[in-house]
């Protein structure tokens, strides 16, 4: 896999991004990707009651599991903006339709940023023949740049494989700090692939990568209203049409997979003020649902991510968060590690003199595993964590200003 | 009603405080409050999976609804200390109650601090008849403070309510400031009166005002192995025994939850860090079920809280957790008021200059109220929450050194 910017191109597409003004800070804040071809177009976005506008829109426009580009913007969720909110993602599209000789319905949006502003149309408008005249096959690290709020750094990843002596790429760039939470988080990740495949089997594949990766973060619990992946497959690799349960198919999904953990675990290290990344695994729970609760519960706790924080291996505020997850288990056949130290065996501390010095080793790694096993039955799972220190408390406190 | 430390006394009820030195800083860490006469008793606690030793003891003991002393120490929690930690509860009570001269049964006890050590049974045994030969009926001051972890103050509330011209006094005084969630927190309330009430009378009245009280604060969205609120009622005010569906019942059942909600109100103005206590109001949910989860996302995000502590109006952040919640509701219906500031209406920011202005100032108070109006039923509810700032992360980034 690669993971640097430049490695980001496709045949067939090109991307750019500058900086239209809707960001105070004068930094880049509109980026535009766009296929010569028409193609096949897949996407997920957030489950939240209250959708963007942008969400809305691709929501119907993906139906016909066709798209020629993605236009997107940071400083500005354009959610919570009614009506107008829409008319505005429509008169935008329209303009850059005009622009890329394409219909207004082939473009897909993505917004992040502040919630409950309309999008300021007078630069966006004035910004968008600038963004599709510099467009160019090297653009994906400028348009990159381009959809950051809080990151500290932009996160791409592309994988290669090879079907039927076919080469096929994936390549993937993302954004996501703040309000990252399992299922979808205010993170936009755009994926650009020269696979044939079709609207099906694209939706089938993006679905199941999700689970895994972008589903199985966590930075505040919170779950924002913008969340968006995007794939869009031009089909030049000239392979046969990828079908489900077919090798090529899982060979693809792989790669989709494994190109998009990398990204949702960058969004973790790259957490507003985090400092560590944890895996949280639960093992031995009764079902994948109460695993899923209890390593939520204890991914989200203040008190235990304040604990990472500090590097304190304070083991009782993860059992009392697993006891708070509303699933059943026996408290005294709970057994607790950090990476390969044993912390608690059936439910109380290992008599271990050692054992606080070990634990505290552990956690002054940037990325550890705390492993918690429920004995209570035979499903597992994990979530990537990160610590909460004051960095994240100075963030959010003046986030708007 | 009283808030004073001074208030607590009540007739037949003694109590003592000191530092027996479970607390590394020598503060006071061990409370006792004992009955001259054997006393009608009734509490709840945690519904944590992870239940400490004294909440499983109290369990079994409660079952008789009789008690003569309440025996809490703070600076170690006894939770997850497995056999062992029973084993403790039980030694020490055996230990009291020959002091006493009193059934081991007859004692109750509550612990808080850290999870997952075993109490320090030498210091804690040599100060027994210390605490015993101190007990005293103005030494609910002493007990109170005793029983302080992260708190900066002790709270404590008294009420008196007159039934067929016999004066009846309900006291109560109580810990917490972190872990604190509803469904009850990392608190301890010890409620003395002198009323004559049966055991089913008097725990039918204790359920029924935690709900309103306890059940409706949040701090940080962490439910405690060690949550506790017990009553002792010792009958010496002679009024007719208390039943339920009279009105001097519920003049008493009024009273309690007057009483506890100053408490638990006192636990979110004194949570960990917290510069504010505010109010998140919702209406028009479909169900309370539905009110109160949406009521729990918005008090336990941080992005909402770290927003409170900035004093920055960030609404879009509020109806988000409210999308979040998992409830039904159209966001084009909802209203959003900062106390009697109308900020949102029909789900989009409210066309006035001032609104900016007018938000800020009601968010520079130290208590206010958010009010959020689904408009898709007719049940409400409310909770009150602290802010998140750098002091909970001070505080918690090394609560065990």
């Amino acid at each position: 896999m690669q993971t640097d910017l430049e490695s980001l191109s496709v045949s067939g597409f090109r991307a750019a991004g500058l900086a239209a003004g809707i960001k105070k800070n004068g930094k880049p804040d509109m980026a535009l990707i766009v296929a010569d071809d028409v193609c096949v177009a897949a996407g997920v976005a957030t489950t939240n009651q209250v959708k963007a506008a942008p969400v809305l829109v691709n929501a119907k426009r993906l139906r016909s599991g066709r798209a020629r580009a993605i236009l997107a913007n940071a400083g500005n969720a354009n959610a919570a903006t009614g009506l107008q909110g829409i008319r505005n993602v429509e008169f935008l599209s329209k303009h850059l339709a005009a622009k890329l000789g394409c219909d207004a319905e082939e473009i897909l949006t993505a917004s992040t940023g502040v919630i409950g502003e309309q999008l300021p149309m007078a630069p966006m408008s004035a910004a968008l023949p600038k963004l599709a005249a510099s467009l160019s096959s090297d653009g994906f690290a400028a348009a990159a740049h381009a959809i950051l709020t809080t990151d500290r750094y932009p996160k791409a990843a592309s994988e290669m494989i090879t079907v039927g002596k076919r080469a096929i790429k994936i390549a993937a760039f993302g954004k996501g700090a703040g309000m990252i939470s399992p299922n979808m988080a205010t993170m936009l990740t755009f994926v650009m692939t020269d696979a044939a495949i079709g609207r099906t089997a694209l939706q089938a594949a993006l679905r199941s990568a999700i689970k895994p990766t972008f589903n199985s973060i966590t930075v505040d619990g919170d779950m924002s209203t913008n969340d968006t992946v995007l794939v869009l497959a031009n089909g030049r690799a000239g392979n046969e049409p990828l079908r489900p349960g077919t090798r090529a198919f899982n060979l693809f999904h792989q790669a989709l997979t494994q190109v998009l953990g990398h990204i949702a675990k960058l969004m973790v290290m790259d957490g507003e003020g985090a400092t560590k990344c944890v895996r949280i695994e639960v093992h031995g729970a009764r079902s994948e649902k109460d695993a899923v609760r209890v390593a939520r519960q204890i991914g989200n706790s203040p008190l235990v991510k304040t604990a990472f924080f500090g590097e304190d291996a304070n083991w009782g505020r993860i059992i009392s968060a697993a006891g708070a997850a509303g699933v059943k288990f026996d408290p005294g056949k709970v057994d607790i590690d950090f990476d390969d130290v044993p912390i608690v065996r059936a439910g109380i501390a290992v008599d271990d003199p050692q054992r606080e010095a070990r634990a505290t080793a552990v956690m002054k790694q940037a990325e550890f595993t705390v492993k918690v096993h429920l004995h209570a039955g035979r499903s597992a799972t994990y979530l990537y964590t990160s610590d909460l220190g004051y960095e994240y408390v100075k963030i959010n406190g003046s986030y708007r200003s």
